[in-house]
């Protein structure tokens, strides 16, 4: 390759926007501060309050770089007093929500064995709680960071929540590969998912940002294997069981059964 | 966030049990074994006999480690010797399941070129190897370390593999993104599944713990994309086809071809 | 494990062919060079025009040390000097088709906000940029690079692109776990793809090796997601949209809409 083509290619890429925007910082906070709250996950964990402090403080410094970080980006600055404290001030939040979703799961599965059997290896366990930190840094209005998070859990686990649905809590999601759950998808409590459920937009535009396009689950529903449901109008009635493989464009009213009919034949 | 509520934090999850499982020796671990076992795999391969055995040695220490960890959290302790003893006795086995396993898929699937190929690139191979290794934990009644396992072969390739599931020799999953075999699955031999497949349960209660949840497939069986078998007392008879997208809840006799029927419509 | 077993191990494992594949090398190369051409995936990218062009000169060793790990394994040696030229000169036609897939995907996606979100976050352009240097190299007639590559993608994304796919620019795939596109497809321009999409084989069988196995898609055509097409002779014509779940095994017209009928009941 010559020096001119590098040279272009040098002047096209590295000049303009402010660049670096620490992603692998941002991958480390989220796993580290998960270590923290869960030390079982974690092959060194603190030994003493001091040591925990320490950790704690040296969690606050990374976010503070992060959002420096952000801030190259952004006209508007944010304020890292003010969005450190509140994300720390938050975390006994966390720890409470995490547990909640690691019980339920150890409650609702035969093939779990203990809490720490869910802790260090369910993978919806480990999306879900990214997706609780992303969703906090996404209702702070910060760019990037939220989405980094999930798209992090979704490479580890092949679990794809967008930052911006609104789940409640419990929240459980057992094996999880590619399950997908849109950004204006609203999840109530004790909801159940397994692998390859797609709670999507009926029809994707550009022109629908800003617009409900994914569906609303209320409570205690429960969604088997690779169940498709779409569209921002559909709501999951309170209850409802929906099979493996159902296709569901519209909403159903609570304590609906919807099985799929086979359609195998020999 | 006030020291109050830190040391409430602490208080609550660095009390009590013993924390560390030291999960990342165990991922490590079952890699450094294959590499061992398949030197393709491994940029730096021993290069004499002495390397291997000191390669052998230093895995045996990681392994006692390992079951030293477990201990702390166990009533029951486990016997370090005798399992390793059992373990290493066991590695030509290992090695000739998983080299069958590599065979057959190079031999079955046109899109391979090599042997290597095969045992470097596969996802398959890779999630199958780490399952014969985690079963081998499984069956010594071993907690956590089973599942640790095969839930990074989950991360790592997208394949769901129970430790418990017993599965013939040899094997093969192609692609393998989303493949789902549960704790109480019986697969028999030369058994061929593609991406997507769902060996699952039909209802999934905790209650239903320790009971055949999943199903058998018997010898010679080739199961394609995205189909999804259900329950404990489903049988696949052998030499059966089973097509993509099949959604199967009862046995099938030996021989069956199952196909789906489209149901699209312009 | 007795010392003659062991022996016999190393004797079967560690003799004949040259067994160091480098595969961490190839991996490494390929994200490399993608931060390279696109700096905001890097915590740490080049300050000055002399560092970039540092850079390059140590990915174009990395290249001939991949090359020469090849050459080991080869009768017919590959030439180094040609092959890096090669590459290396094609490198701002690598940096315009990869941005031309992340301005597809930010100018369709109403959840993406900019143009760095999609090239930090979104595991389609990923997969298809590791996908572009990939079919670069196995259109030169280089063995096991191009397959490790593209499964270093699929274990960070869950899209299994095979690299002998021919695949038009733009190109957009969304959430993307679970997507399969086989050896044979090929895809026109502006096609967009969803999650768990399977262009594949109808049958599977090695005597298939060299033959066309896979679908074709014309240009502007959308796949909608868990859709599978299957077929060499299947052709999806120009400007038509698959639904989701839609199971096609024959070719339909440009500009067709093929829907999915549930089959969901109460």
């Amino acid at each position: 390759m010559n020096r001119d083509q590098l040279q272009k290619l040098y002047e096209l890429k590295y000049r303009g926007e402010n660049i670096s925007l620490c992603r692998g910082l941002m991958e480390c906070f989220a796993d580290s501060l998960l270590k923290l709250l869960f030390p079982a996950m974690c092959d060194q964990s603190a030994n003493s309050f001091e040591e925990f402090e320490q950790n704690i403080n040296h969690l606050d410094n990374d976010l503070r770089e992060i959002l420096s970080c952000l801030n190259k980006q952004l006209t508007c600055q944010l304020d890292l007093d003010e969005i450190s404290k509140k994300f720390f001030g938050n975390l006994n939040q966390f720890e409470r929500e995490m547990t909640l979703d690691a019980e339920y799961i150890l409650n609702e599965d035969p093939a779990a064995r203990s809490l720490n059997e869910v802790i260090i290896c369910y993978p919806g366990f480990y999306a879900t709680s990214i997706y609780r930190l992303a969703h906090f840094f996404f209702k702070e209005g910060l760019p990037l960071f939220p989405r980094i998070l999930t798209e992090y859990a979704h490479r580890r686990t092949g679990i794809d929540i967008h930052p911006g649905a609104e789940i409640g809590c419990p929240f459980y999601i057992d094996h999880g590969t590619g399950v997908v759950i849109g950004e204006t998808a609203k999840i109530g409590k004790r909801v159940k998912l397994y692998q390859g459920v797609t709670l999507g937009a009926s029809t994707v535009a550009k022109t629908l940002v800003d617009k409900k396009r994914h569906p609303t689950i209320e409570d205690d529903v429960v969604i088997y294997s690779n169940a498709t449901i779409l569209g921002g109008k559909t709501i999951v009635g309170a209850g409802s069981v929906i099979g493996g493989n159902v296709w569901l464009v519209e909403s159903v009213a609570s304590n609906s059964k919807i099985f799929y009919k086979s359609t195998g034949e020999s």
